[in-house]
């Protein structure tokens, strides 16, 4: 194996590299699952947080995007995306004006989780009289946000009653999948009972007399089980876009199927049990991975899993390797790296690399980061 | 203790908050002790990424900067200030270069810690007819980058060769001691240690011949320790201007000293044993704590530290208190939380809201992100 200087020598390090041949087939494989699960694709787009991919899987067949800031539903909405779900709650007055006033020319709806947001909502809806729909979060195992299956009933009723709102649907966020340690088969069997817990809760709510037309599943790990669930109408994923090791770990991607990779440079050979490279936190971000402690899967040039090096620990601006293939690596050596988590890693970086191969062909630039 | 909606409401959370006073407390104090220590006083500017912030480290007494990248050192020196040391390995033909047409008006000294590296820059300050002032790093105890002691007189007779770079000095980071469990005491100990070998090595290489004009300590939680000894002629502490959560543990400030906060919002009520907040990972970056696991440190919005609320663990913008203190805390509830890592966390945001008591006095903009 070589780790050439050589590689991408156009590029300065620590760079972010996303490999547009491999995002394309994921892209077109999560479009094509969506049209056999006869679900609509709605991807996140916190995980590529770039416009230029967002139209790539608009243009595969998506119907939209799910966003989780405001600064990300504002881009979508300047790029002309007109169909977007803020699925987190936006619980300030401000917030809520702004969700109320893009309602006017685009379908903005909104996650909500209480009577006290939705009433935050209806306020804003009233004043810029608007309507927002909102779609109601149910927790299906996460313990984070949502509210329970058995409290769904009243809470839906209390929202359904003020104005300027429309409930039009419920959806979950799966993520408690991620942190599974299970076989494959057990990540999809969580998934699929997680799906079939929010089918449940839809025909509750449609049986007191609700419009659900929504009822949406959202993660990476789940996407090959909770979209298939009977009921369900909209898929949400959004890491597949890249995939990362997270997911590789999971056994949601091969590890050829991540186009993602931190490309790093060797800076220092100080002693014959380590490396240190130009990645460290502010490049990686430090999301842990959710197997082992590592900061990343380090390759071979051309992708190749370097399963003979480890990504060790991290300091601001280094990072350290270690592991018997080290020894291939000498000063100015060039490595890339797949990171743990895709979401984490393109919101450190203010320009990404977009290359085909050997070769850079586009510079696109993440928006709406805090 | 009260948490009230309108604390700073017209701020949008998550925002990063820089309490001016506190700062400027923190700016003066790190300056006389320096005077006192009899130290030039060399800032990093990895922590603020702010040139307003610079510009007031300046005016206190610091000669000039340390940073980490060639982003933060143009930054630096597009600002006018002519003094850097490039405390990272240039390790690249255009960083190089970079570095030798920059003497040209400034003086960027840059460490290095292999022949390697020196050769690099040899060669360009060769091609720039251009002199580049290098400063060797040891190791003395991190096991990161530099040379040890037992090498160094041989390292330096070799870089010493190469035409147009200058061996100036000797520089150590004394980041082991961020991880060190101990008493305050064994921490300054430590810091002294370290420092002492780091003399013992500018000594050593004099022996030998060399100019050695600087020798130079940096870290937070040495501050107070390595600049003292005898023979240091420079402290690059950089955390200090903001302190953060991990310096409060390591005994380094008080937190009534930590001049950073994260402002967010209960944005969900789910269960009574947790309240979640509008702050996550791409808020509070996701840098865990040296003793510990949490996320940071929540505080009343004066300051105080409520101990009874838990930053427990974090999404990517959500965040999950839990604690017998969170009953304070209802929907729309805002909070400040310490962050674990001050320079961590500074990175995440492109603006950070600069405020005096409750007032918000300026926004600035943290420059030189990946």
């Amino acid at each position: 194996m070589t780790f050439s200087p050589t590689l991408f020598d156009s590029v300065e390090t620590p760079a972010l590299l996303i490999d547009r041949a491999q995002m394309m087939r994921n892209i077109s494989m999560m479009a094509e699952f969506a049209v056999k699960a006869e679900v609509a694709l709605r991807p996140h787009f916190k995980t590529s947080k770039m416009i230029e991919v967002a139209r790539l899987q608009l243009q595969a067949g998506a119907i939209g995007f799910t966003c989780a800031t405001m600064a990300e539903a504002e881009a979508l909405l300047a790029a002309g995306i007109n169909d977007v779900f803020w699925a987190n709650a936006p619980a300030s007055a401000q917030k809520a004006r702004f969700a109320a006033e893009a309602n006017h020319t685009a379908r903005l709806a909104v996650g909500i989780d209480s009577v006290e947001l939705a009433a935050v909502l209806s306020q804003a809806a009233v004043a810029a009289d608007s309507t927002i729909p909102v779609i109601l979060e149910i927790d299906t195992g996460l313990a984070r946000t949502g509210v329970l299956a058995a409290a769904a009933d009243d809470v839906a009723a209390e929202i359904a009653a003020l104005p300027g709102i429309l409930l039009d649907g419920v959806y979950m966020h799966e993520g408690q999948l991620a942190s599974l340690k299970g076989t494959r088969d057990e990540i999809v069997a969580a998934g699929t009972g997680a799906a079939s817990s929010l089918v449940a809760v839809a025909e509750q709510l449609r049986a007191s007399g609700h419009t659900i037309s929504v009822v949406s599943v959202g993660s990476t790990p789940g996407w090959e089980s909770a979209p298939r669930v009977a009921g369900v109408t909209e898929a949400r994923a959004g890491t597949y876009v890249f995939f990362d090791a997270n997911q590789f770990r999971l056994g949601s991607a091969l590890s050829a199927q991540c186009a993602i990779t931190v490309l790093s440079t060797v800076v220092s050979v100080p002693a014959a049990d380590r490396r240190v490279i130009d990645a460290g936190i502010k490049a990686m971000s430090s999301d842990r991975s959710n197997r082992g402690d590592t900061l990343g899967l380090v390759t071979a040039p051309e992708g190749a899993l370097a399963d003979d090096i480890v990504f060790e620990r991290a300091y601001e601006e280094h990072g350290i390797l270690n592991g018997t293939g080290i020894d291939e690596l000498g000063f100015g050596s060039r490595v890339r790296i797949i990171p743990n988590h895709a979401c984490g890693v393109v919101n450190m970086f203010s320009r990404v690399h977009v290359v085909e191969g050997s070769d850079v062909v586009d510079i696109w630039n993440p928006v709406g980061r805090h």
